[in-house]
């Protein structure tokens, strides 16, 4: 038996069969000691379909983890796209490729009007590095204003706007935080209005606010009007001072938080009544082939392109676009931001059903299909990180995934691919309640 | 008939066909201003093989640019790869995969033995920046010595310390330049202590001298003894002053310098006799596919993975090592690096012919297949740019792709797939006389 723990340690070694530790060994020895591994007993797939993921041994694993593959594992249409394109053209953005214009038409068609240019990039990291060039150059100020435990990219300029990556020690200078709009929202009207004034009394200026549209590093917080009249405060604030607004949509973006067919709208930063000045998108954008955008409004781009050279040499090629064209499609016509809103009300009704009879859990919270849960001591009622890394490690036993995150790490982070059904939602609480009573709770 | 350009402008659109216009039209709806396509008269590809491209009209074009496809367009077994991975498993890092340690170990056994550890990113930018990261990190400072036309990406980071972005005005002022190693290299080991007192004078400190091994912006620089003798006096210095080295192997890395059966190094900075504590490779790695990566002496990556958390989420996925894995075996199977050595110095030779005829020739130089040679006026001997692009243009109407670079952007870059023959060598050089000749000289 293994101990519980969110990622492998030396420690863990002696437990593992010989063929996990001997890949293990391997892979130390080759990659940088930088790279971490889920799990005490690390897992090794080798196939994957739709929410599901296999084993060598061909054990059947349920991802309650994976945003990445959005429409879900190794999508046929996706492959198949991939697969066509690769084999008879991948270039670059300086030939022309109507594939790359359909793609952006399609996707520029899902914004509001303003918001009429992309510009693609290979990771959501160069999306938010790029995003934050243009403000910076728009605006000739540096400050740039975050949420507190924000997490937005690992590039150099963007692990200094991250305050989740490792505290205000690493900020720069030019960084303030202010907290996330909780509650009645006033603190971020607050914090902002300080920032504000503490960036420019330094001379720093405001170059831009950014948020991630779902909070997650933040914990998770749903829209509401409080949020709507929070953001829309803060935003205001930002602009009186001539800062930008840049909504980081990397994770919350492309259906995830749930659409209606009378409100279809993909992006967190609508379900917020945000007005943003560029949206940053990525992850789930092309079903785990590496591409992610900026969307901005055209002013700003022209202004940054008539004295800034840009050019991505990955970025919007053929292939990356057949991948993206094809996620795109499927998204549509398998319905799954309405899947993931219809899904995501089901299994939040089950958490706080389960939350009712353990008290453990509290807080069952989020939109769509990306929830979260904290774990707390049922003595205290404070974040039990302890517990939350057993509840995932077993989880993982049951053949469960799925991640604690949050600033104590002790909430539960929901949000697999859109496919998620009914059953699936059923099969990972009855395996969370087991892994409850496992713990004592 | 449309003048010569390097890239398309407005003024161009009237002498297009219909189906050119009508997407040149529909791109800029929805792209963003910054997006450049290359010639008066852009060129639309639907599908490539080896050194070819085609149109839609079945028209073939030479490729003599495109450096990406290292191993050929559309090489059948690494679009094989991918279509067999992307239809099985597309996951990340955080779960063993035996085909990224299997991809590792290959790649960090064409490493010296010092280079040991391997850290997969998405593109060079990311790349560079890592390295700086960990550079910066690892010194405690944060000065950098580029050489004077240099480019090495597109991050905020990473653009501060790209002279050729866009001048002095640019860059960070922790940055210093330095001459490439030209001539008996002297300049440059002078530029190099000059650089390293200001940092120091200035507090910057130095973190890091960072090079193109192959010197493509700075006018292709073919390895020597002169330039051994002076990146071993420059790599001491910036040694001696705490700094560490960085070669970037972006562009001339994975055998495009050429290799021999004897000597089947497939990175610049071999060649250069250099030292590196930290190489960055990209471009040609996956075919097209976004991969690069940073190749590192471990305890740099040690100390830096135990202080700064860096997941990158699209990089090294199964998709992305099989990619990255055919592209690798392609090389060696077909022998492409010889190949590069072979049919690198015959083009030469050949270029030397040429510019024994044309006096706008003038300077073929290089290593493997990646070649220069300047465009002059023939009167006074200097940098012709009007003349440069000129040929470009005129190539592209002979169906030769190829494009000017350097400081004055007057030398022709000849960087092709790699599988390039004696055959594609004979058909450039015949076309590139001929667009001479209408050209008058």
């Amino acid at each position: 038996m293994i101990g519980p723990a969110t990622y492998f340690r030396p420690e863990h070694r002696p437990a593992l069969d010989d063929r996990t530790r001997s890949l293990i060994d391997r892979r130390e020895a080759v990659l940088s000691p930088g790279y971490r591994l889920f799990y005490a007993h690390p897992v090794e797939f080798v196939r994957g379909s739709g929410t599901k993921l296999y084993t060598r041994d061909g054990e059947e694993f349920l991802d309650v983890y994976n945003n990445v593959p959005a429409v879900g594992h190794a999508h046929p249409r996706v492959a198949a796209a991939i697969a066509e394109q690769a084999a008879r053209l991948n270039t670059h953005t300086r030939y022309l490729d109507e594939s790359l214009i359909d793609y952006a038409e399609r996707l520029i068609g899902a914004f509001p009007p303003a918001l009429d240019t992309l510009t693609l990039v290979c990771t959501g990291s160069e999306a938010n590095d790029l995003a934050l060039r243009v403000a910076t150059h728009a605006t000739g100020a540096r400050g740039v204003i975050v949420t507190e435990n924000a997490y937005h990219g690992v590039t150099t300029a963007i692990a200094a706007i991250s305050p989740s990556l490792g505290g205000d020690d690493s900020l720069a200078a030019w960084v303030r935080t202010v907290r996330p709009p909780l509650g009645d929202g006033t603190a971020m009207v607050a914090d902002a209005e300080r920032a504000i004034a503490e960036l420019q009394a330094a001379g720093h200026g405001v170059a831009a606010l950014i948020v991630d549209t779902a909070f997650a590093s933040d914990g998770f917080i749903a829209p509401s009007p409080a949020t709507r009249a929070a953001l829309a405060a803060v935003a205001a604030a930002v602009r009186a001072a001539g800062g930008l607004v840049i909504a980081d949509e990397v994770q919350p973006g492309f259906g995830r938080l749930g659409a209606t067919v009378d409100d279809p709208g993909l992006w967190g930063f609508l379900r917020h009544g945000l007005d943003p000045d560029l949206v940053t998108i990525g992850k789930p954008m092309a079903n785990g082939h590496p591409v992610a955008g900026l969307v901005a409004r055209r002013p700003l781009m022209a202004e940054f392109g008539a004295s800034v050279r840009y050019f991505n040499t990955f970025a919007g090629t053929p292939v990356s676009v057949a991948a993206a064209r094809a996620t795109w499609e499927v998204l549509h016509d398998e319905r799954l931001p309405e899947n993931a809103a219809a899904v995501g009300a089901e299994l939040l009704a089950m958490l706080g059903e389960l939350q009712a009879r353990h008290a453990r859990l509290r807080g069952a919270r989020g939109a769509g299909l990306y929830l979260g849960v904290d774990v707390v001591d049922p003595a205290t009622g404070l974040p039990d990180t302890e517990a939350a890394v057993a509840l995932v490690s077993g989880l993982r036993e049951r053949r469960i995934l799925i991640s604690a995150s949050g600033r104590d790490n002790a909430a539960l982070k929901i949000r697999p691919p859109l496919p998620f059904s009914r059953a699936d939602a059923e099969r990972f609480v009855t395996e969370l309640d087991g892994a409850l009573r496992d713990l004592g709770s």
